[in-house]
């Protein structure tokens, strides 16, 4: 079977929307350097809500991108890590980061000029 | 300045989201190959409304990634085309899409896994 995300009912569209969303894209980015603990990742992701950070490593941990380590201690120690195909596509998508962060004076001269028409 | 996308208020946490939203994903896709028309655009799409469509080609061209083109022809004619940087842009996108779709089978048998914990 081919996939495709152009087709709307290709189940790589969700997959791809876990990765790239607001939120998924930066949880990605985030573990892209090491296992982190939820508070840990709630901080790196400035803006979360735990509630929607909740929801985000579910998903992504469904789709095989996340590993969740649940150590039992007391209290219990819970890390979030990369699991290899999630490595190689957060470091795809870091790729995208970086050369829009790189890019950024050229987005924002280009705003200046589309809202002064 | 350094942009970050990881702080709240970073312009380029904005311009991500265009980038990488549901339908600017898929827009810049659909581009990455040569200029479309709207109502082309709109096929390749699958899914998309003509709303939806309309807004994410304006977020696009706002940040400079896409380029409008309306011919004075009757009736109009308007094409849409990547920018230069936006071709950069859309080409970092694919890299990332073409590794989801490879990768599906394992996400699959991922996504079961976890659905029969």
């Amino acid at each position: 079977m081919e996939y495709n995300v152009f087709a709307k009912a290709c189940p790589s569209r969700p997959t791809l929307e876990h990765v790239t969303g607001r939120w998924g894209s930066l949880t990605m980015g985030a573990l892209v350097n090491g296992p982190l603990r939820f508070n840990e990742l709630r901080r790196r992701v400035d803006g979360v809500s735990e509630k929607m950070l909740s929801q985000t490593l579910q998903a992504l941990e469904r789709d095989g991108l996340v590993h969740r380590d649940a150590q039992p201690t007391n209290p219990p120690r819970v890390d979030y890590t990369l699991t290899p195909l999630g490595q190689e596509t957060a470091e795809l998508l870091l790729a995208l980061i970086h050369h829009l962060e790189a890019r950024m004076p050229d987005v924002l001269q280009a705003q200046q000029a589309y809202d002064a028409r």
